[in-house]
């Protein structure tokens, strides 16, 4: 195999540097040891590892599924060595402070190393992925007691952790979760319940393993609001550190998988002889918001993931556009003249184009995303601070089911450009494809975030948050509207928006009296809000790319932002226009779907 | 597992004796000796055996994957016993005539058959079909010998059949195929030369198999111009029928695939010992209109077959949606209320109708493809036969490409109705996913389609396909119009259709002088003329069920009904609106993925 590429390094530093300005970063406090070098050396060495570790063996991890005999589940031997490789180099804690162990890099920062680690290999990443969102509801939530005995454990990888939410009864209905947490007299509670689909939660990698654990103490209230969190360790953790006896922590089962395969899913039994001890984490019955806050933080790592198999594909796919000859120009009808590459049909060109719009505008996101994880953290008002957070929880849902849902498109373009060798497990792109898949299901299903949006976030603190987005964007629009070459996009980003906010307010009336019917189409309303979103990621990028390209030093950097124009410009052509339609629609209140019987199928 | 659901049985009959009319061709002599009761004695059979013999084996066969030691393949007992049963019960010949020990079946009845063995089992089915498709070829351009060697064998099923188009250097290009076939002094060629994506190239589930090749006889012209067809069978055949030596035809490899597994996709080497013997089908240099009989028949099976697998996920996912208790309405807030069937969910039965619309238009467009066949065939006049013919050369591209494109959406919104169980393998629905995405692949891309489509059928005998489609539609449309119900959509559609028309005329003079600009955007065409076709197959099934709503007999019968004019109104309002938006971006000639040169990625 060859080098596998997993990003194209060049628009990395575009992203980082010339959109995010993430250098101006290093003027905090926080950030105050750091600069672009040990920035780029962070990403260099995450780029070396991820490509050398775990890049090597995607596809091995894939076909040797983890196998549990009854006592051990055992992984391929190179999943562990990646993560001792990712471990040793200190990415598990690389946000975290300096008393921890940790590097205090900018959320950014660290996101985009991680972003190498996941297109590289998706599902040996995951492990890493929960840990940190595990470790960060401790260190914020977490009693001293519980810091201690597992968060520094956490941040060197000694223990892996999980979220536990998912019961085969309730799935994504948390209110209907069953499992209890009976308290003992020493403080500790003892839980018995069932979870499925729990993304690591048995295996060799880690010493230990600290599942956060959501149950019911027995006569709070019922549904969401009786729910606790508890950490349940595999191994029972002595004051001192030390591992000691085993938790009553059963795995009751691997589920077997279309993709992401190295990842192993369990289904867990906890309390199967009444001997399942777990401390609270903060209060009784809030659980559920202490455990958002890890489902928050795996919703932006699902949308990131989603772009990398989708970035990964593209590279690909790209490659092999280059190096395939294939048929000639349409208007060629001359046998005897030698094959194009595939890279020259315009078919061909489309599908790329499309994938780069879709993964490099979504890449965007994502990292605009985790540049507001920074100024939410380390913003220099409260006003910065209180506002990065707003916008951060209103995209949280766009970040989580965008890149699902068209980057999982792009690697159905990858697989196309390669014909039928795409469709073989000889190449790489099936895989991506599958692994892919997952992502519009786990943490939260494009429904739930469809919900979330137009029920929840939209409407949130008198539609504070979209009006602070309605104020990045016009900001943006304004700016686009300094370049000539951008003026039509602008006007066209201008009028969806227009398009969107009159949406809302036509469905505000009914969102709160019949919200079933204004819900009834929320796919829709996110599909459209995702689109703007999108469209709006590009323009901030094409706004970079148009200055940059007439002072550009090489013929190299003009290419590249002439291809981030070009890209824009195929998104603002044969994407953003489908808005429209979907928020016309939405307008109508639209009950096809309400009104549908189900004796009708 | 329980009984698998390959069907509606509801709707087939709706289709075939409602919208089709199919009872009116017993009276047509060729099918004299048929009735309502022969063809549903056909169909029942065929259900029998597609869900006792083909189902069964779906997943296991999924599961075992052909092996090759080096000198045999091997599959599941199941496989053969599947074919053997399908053999027995006459299907494979089911149209043919009595003397071939056919069963004069109308085309369209056999191959709505043939659509029961493809949705239990697309993998087994495919060898089935192959066969068929291979035999109608020596049927109707081979020789008298080549008849009588190959052609009882085929249909009965004691030889298979393949179509060896595509070589590893020259894929869809077939005008760069490079093997041979020298003339031999007793009037046989020897054939040399290397083909892939084979599909049944070899196995042992039948005592021979007739590979269909295309090759180059030594100073022919160039290109497509100098391909030419042979047989090349796996054994000789003697005179007497009987079986002779092995030909040297060798497995070079089997491909692993994504889906499909069921099906041997292999790499075979012809003459690696120069002892290949292939017999010329027809003439000279004409093998590529020979061939492409079989391909349009292939095209046809395609899409049918990626119709019966969004189907096969629909009926799965309409099956959970109603047993699942998941959560309750949004407006609910009460946790000890039970928990409702998902089916419940607007967003679920959003999913539902997606799937319900897309599948049942898809499977329309098919068998009505299929009774084109018929009038092709037995049609009352000249012209009739004529202009059926047109219509299925301009259909086939759509046939093909619409249902490999959205029926896999549908999959795709299966496995999400299904939530994490999904894409589990433990559920069926992962399967199909991963069998459908073949389906834009193999017998010509989409992008191959799509430039069939808008480069030659749009445009083949002055336009005369596309104004009897014209006519066709502007009838179905008239008859709408008798339907106060159904005027919005007749509206809707012929205004799509005149959208069309005008696209057609701004791209025709392009066409001639600037081809490469015209068709590079031939897929958003293929999108919107398919989109148009679709909403055309549901306004006429909308027609059949709004007459029949007032008059049915039974609640059933209503709420059938009621659901197809449902599913059409969802298709009308939330599909066919993308139409206008596509059409409107050809007409300006758009050159954005023309004008991306491959540096700028």
């Amino acid at each position: 195999m060859q080098d596998a590429q997993i990003i194209n390094s060049r628009d990395l530093e575009f992203q980082l540097f010339e959109v995010l300005e993430v250098e101006t970063l290093t003027r905090r406090a926080r950030h105050a040891d750091h600069s672009r070098e040990t920035f780029d050396a962070a990403l260099d060495t995450a780029h070396t590892v991820a490509v050398e570790k775990f890049a090597t063996h995607n596809r091995l991890a894939d076909e040797h599924e983890p196998q549990f005999d009854g006592q051990r589940v055992t992984l391929p031997a190179e999943v562990k060595d990646a993560l001792d490789a990712m471990r040793a180099s200190g990415f598990l804690a690389a946000g975290k402070d300096y008393e921890w162990g940790g590097m205090q890099l900018p959320s950014v920062i660290s996101f985009a190393c991680l972003s190498l680690f996941k297109s590289a290999n998706i599902a040996t990443a995951s492990y890493a992925m929960l840990t940190t969102a595990n470790a960060n509801v401790i260190e914020r939530f977490g009693s001293e007691t519980q810091k201690r005995k597992y968060l520094q454990a956490l941040f060197e990888g000694r223990a892996f952790g999980t979220m536990a939410l998912t019961e085969p009864q309730a799935g994504s209905s948390l209110s209907d979760l069953v499992t209890s947490a009976t308290p003992n007299a020493d403080g500790t509670y003892s839980i018995r319940g069932n979870k499925i689909f729990i993304s690591g939660g048995d295996h060799e990698l880690s010493e230990n393993i600290v599942h956060l654990v959501l149950a019911r103490i027995p006569g709070g209230p019922p549904g969401v609001k009786g729910i606790s969190l508890f950490t349940v360790p595999k191994f029972h953790v002595n004051e001192d550190g030390s591992l000691g006896a085993r938790n009553d922590v059963a795995l009751a089962g691997l589920i077997h998988k279309m993709g992401w395969r190295g990842t192993t899913s369990t289904m867990l039994s906890f309390g199967e002889h009444g001997e399942c001890i777990g401390e609270l984490v903060g209060e009784p019955h809030h659980g559920l918001a202490y455990m958002f806050h890890m489902m928050n933080e795996a919703r932006i790592g699902v949308g990131l993931g989603a772009v990398m198999l989708g970035y990964r594909g593209y590279l690909a796919s790209l490659d092999y556009a280059r190096e395939r000859p294939q048929g000639r120009r349409p208007d060629n009808k001359n046998p005897l003249d030698p094959q194009l590459p595939l890279i020259e049909h315009a078919d061909v060109r489309r599908m790329l184009l499309a994938q780069k719009a879709y993964v490099e505008g979504a890449y965007a996101l994502c990292l605009y995303a985790a540049r507001l994880v920074d100024e939410q953290n380390t913003g220099e008002s409260e006003t910065v601070r209180a506002e990065a957070g707003l916008l951060l929880d209103l995209l949280t849902p766009v970040v989580k089911s965008w890149p699902s849902q068209w980057c999982l498109e792009a690697n159905s373009l990858a697989i196309q450009i390669h014909g039928g060798y795409g469709y073989t497990r000889e190449y790489p792109v099936e895989q991506f494809y599958r692994d892919n898949r997952l992502n519009m299901i786990h943490e939260g299903t494009h429904g739930i975030q469809a919900i979330d949006l137009l029920g929840r976030k939209v409407t949130m603190k008198q539609g504070a948050a979209l009006k602070q987005l309605a104020r990045e964007i016009q900001q943006t629009i304004g700016t686009a509207r300094e370049h000539p070459a951008l003026h039509a996009h602008a006007d066209a980003l201008g009028a969806a928006w227009t398009d969107l906010t009159a949406t809302v307010e036509a469905l505000l009336p009914t969102l709160t009296h019949e919200s079933e019917r204004a819900l009834a189409n929320a796919n829709a309303f996110l599909e459209a809000f995702g689109h703007i979103v999108i469209a709006w990621t590009w323009l901030r990028q094409a706004i970079v790319a148009n200055a940059a390209l007439s002072a550009s030093h090489s013929e190299a950097d003009a290419d590249f932002y002439r291809g981030k124009l070009h890209a824009c410009q195929w998104f603002f052509r044969w994407e953003l226009p489908r808005v429209a339609l979907m928020l016309a629609t939405l307008r109508t209140l639209d009950d096809t779907t309400l009104a549908m019987a189900p004796q009708w199928f």
